[in-house]
């Protein structure tokens, strides 16, 4: 194997290849507190940009930001719980409010007990409802639409950075209105603004359709989700839209006057997506260079490393630099001058494993005869060799957005042509299936066998029977991803039944 | 008294004027937690304009954002509690992670009980300093200046919307440094940056000094604030940032190897605003009409209420509305037409009560003429009439930009002549202090009795003495806010002791 910038390729083992990856650009990092993540400066950078891109579209969609409490007294979430089958109950749970010193030590102070303990929020559907409960009374109360940036706690057993954490940042989105048309109305165009951002901010391309009804969130009538295909062939749930019907309306009581006067209940939304858009953002890109950021995420879009050697000849370079990083910037371009006291090719190499999307490095024959060498993050090498190319300054700041902007297209378009080329059609039988995955060393998490999604037909069942097929699946590891949206017509059979089929559905390995 | 849009005015009862105008102005209300607020979506208006502004000096003087756990183990809160005294206790402490269902009762699961028990971080200086013990190796790695937004608890008995609140929202900055000059140059560089913000964004002024040892936070070797005057003359402490010296980087092993090749402890400093702005906003800008929002924090600068009449003439009105909606936003302006099926009266005062910059009316005579009807929030009244203009559309497109920076400068110009009409110097004596102060009813905290803060010498004792004085004043509900910087030498004696002056510090009433 040709050298490469991490120490295990994603081939050799992907789940190692990941948090390697993680570590290595500078992401985030392992915390004393147990499943916690603490987000380094690099992905901390990431996550703004995420939540700038996306607020903007929730915002331009009507909605207004809010800030309800991290807290949620139990009763709340006895009451959710009562009405709320498969209802989670892995939570953080708060029973004191003060700590005392007992014989030179720190203990929780007995007397300090809670009449009725907190959870920690896992989501905020009974706290939010409550308010909805309080601030809607008529019709021209509706619809109300309402999204929150908060962190959230669910006691997870198995943590990963990024993918699974204890605590994890999200938006979520939490809406009420007079009818079910214009509930499904918003969870669509929810769900579209996810796809959209997914595709064109994050560059990952995804899958809309609608979860089975063994997948949906506890409470909802339907649940839809966009699915990205990761590069070892797992499906990731990039972002989640509900439609609630009128239950969680009914349980708390969120009624509203009609125009007629009648007392009617919501039919209410949620819609969420997390700190996971950061994982799914490194399987998708990531080589085992490191990092592949695609530009509009990218902290720093261009990152300048002059090629200093402790000599006088180092002002004029750095001088040729600030020259260039204010041209950049004028073209509105989040560009950094990295002058830090480290070797040059150290903090190339850094920014490689960063995934910065472009790379110039200035030596003193650029300066003398006025260019630029940089490399592009996506197209790194030409074989083993770094790929890196000189243009006349001018040239190169004159070019910069339409590189950037031809660095993001085609980091989705690689993308999306290895999820096109791996969703395996004309499978007939759950044999088939089988067959296809059962391949696969289904225990070993680091297999490399690149599986993909199958699309198959299948018969809509629910119940017992739909049970009964997710328990099959489970035995392969595997779970039905979603129906995608705008699908053709079903023919042929049911590849569990043998049924008539009523539509197409997704089914691989998931994270 | 004249009719104005709030129930209680400020000299009737301020605390009360408080919660009304933070209710009436749509800000925030109390949640079913306690102490813990809900932000509405103009409250959150508010925060996301002061994120923003602030956020961006943090970055400009070098600052990383990075995301640290909301929860901190015990053990660390304990290994604070041995190293510092006067370490407050009351934090809401998490002891379980499972709820389970007990007879149809949803439970805390007793076999989910955590071996150690986590803290709902309070503040994040521990958390943060073992990950700085990792990170930081050399002096190459020195200054780390690093900034996080967050969440925070602590368990208040008595709370108060954005003033004080169980969990609340802020920034906290957290740097170390290579020796106490560094540290101490950022500690007055984060205290400038508050002051510069609080002025020029919050048009709040403020002053900035030291405070006395008694009011360090503790662990630190100097505590300095901003203070705000709010119009009951009482002091908002509205920020702090804090020199460490080296006793946190001692007790959490924060060292670095110098370029002479010592292990020495780093010089540590943390910094913090939060929620509680906002309420000094209310405070020091409302009146008997509501919020007065400066500007550059208004969620919204104009707002356009359509006087509409469920007439045909409407859709013409409305047009005429969305024109100059477009223009004031290309130039650059947060405009809202509020088209809502709304009475336009009450739609009038409910931007007057949210305290809107400039609330314009357009009526059919405004569309005949080419005209915009608007009122300064700022200048409401003309003795008790409304205060309203009207001018060529052109002209007040144009003029817009002008407009609201008028009224930022017109509500920093008044609150500044506030402050500095009330505070009182040239008391010589501890009785003449007491004297000035004793007059109001010390706890009648509605007392309208305004009697702003005293600037007086005095010897700056610490330990014992400083104990005593503390007393002394908190017999008259006063504290020390703070030794102005920048103050000219002292000359006198100290009004506590007699002996000869060392400072002048600020005495008064505070939130």
């Amino acid at each position: 194997m040709s050298k490469r910038a991490l120490s295990v390729s994603r081939e050799q083992n992907f789940p190692e290849w990941y948090q390697i990856a993680v570590r290595d650009g500078d992401m985030a990092e392992t915390s004393p507190v147990r499943g916690c993540m603490i987000i380094k400066p690099w992905g901390w950078g990431v996550w703004e940009r995420i939540q700038g891109e996306l607020d903007a579209r929730i915002k331009d969609t009507g909605h207004d930001n809010c800030y309800f409490p991290l807290f949620i007294p139990m009763s709340f979430i006895a009451k959710e719980a009562e009405h709320v089958e498969g209802f989670a109950k892995e939570m953080a749970v708060v029973t004191h409010h003060r700590l005392k010193n007992e014989g030179g030590k720190l203990v929780v102070d007995p007397a300090a007990k809670l009449e009725e303990p907190l959870i920690v929020r896992p989501t905020s559907e009974t706290i939010i409802g409550d308010a909805f409960q309080r601030w809607i009374k008529s019709y021209r109360d509706l619809p109300l639409l309402i999204n929150q940036w908060a962190n959230v706690v669910r006691w997870e057993m198995r943590t990963r950075l990024f993918l699974r954490t204890a605590e994890f940042l999200w938006q979520e989105g939490h809406t009420a209105h007079a009818d079910r048309d214009d509930a499904m109305a918003e969870t669509l165009k929810m769900l579209e603004v996810y796809r959209e951002f997914a595709e064109n901010v994050l560059a990952m391309p995804v899958i809309a359709g609608e979860k089975p009804a063994n997948e949906r969130f506890p409470g909802a009538d339907n649940t839809y989700s966009i699915e990205a295909m990761m590069q070892d062939g797992k499906a990731l749930q990039a972002g989640t839209s509900h439609y609630l019907g009128t239950h969680f309306a009914e349980a708390q009581n969120i009624q509203f006057q009609s125009k007629d006067g009648q007392l009617e209940h919501c039919h209410t939304t949620s819609w969420g997506v997390s700190t996971r858009l950061i994982g799914g953002v490194i399987m998708t890109h990531g080589d085992d260079d490191g990092l592949r950021l695609p530009p509009r995420i990218a902290p720093r879009q261009i990152v300048i490393v002059p090629m200093l050697r402790d000599k006088p000849e180092d002002a004029e370079l750095l001088d040729y630099c600030a020259g260039l990083e204010s041209e950049l910037k004028a073209a509105g371009i989040r560009v950094l001058v990295d002058a830090k006291p480290v070797k040059s090719a150290e903090k190339r190499w850094n920014w490689v494993r960063r995934g910065a999307p472009v790379i110039v490095e200035i030596g003193g024959r650029d300066v003398a005869g006025g260019n630029v060498t940089y490399m592009r993050r996506d197209k790194l090498r030409d074989g083993d060799k770094i790929a890196s190319k000189t243009s006349p300054r001018a040239e190169f700041v004159a070019g910069a957005t339409a590189l950037l902007d031809d660095i993001q297209a085609s980091l989705f378009a690689e993308a999306k042509a290895r999820l096109d080329a791996n969703i395996v059609t004309g499978l007939k039988t759950y044999d088939e299936v089988a067959a296809y995955f059962g391949e696969a060393e289904a225990d070993d998490e680091a297999s490399g066998a690149f599986k993909g999604w199958v699309l198959v037909g299948w018969c809509k069942p629910e119940g017992a029977k739909l049970e009964e097929i997710a328990e099959q699946l489970k035995g392969l590891k595997l779970t039905i991803r979603n129906a995608p949206l705008g699908q053709k017509p079903a023919v042929g059979e049911c590849v569990f039944t043998g049924e008539p089929a009523q539509e197409y559905v997704l089914i691989g390995r998931a994270y």
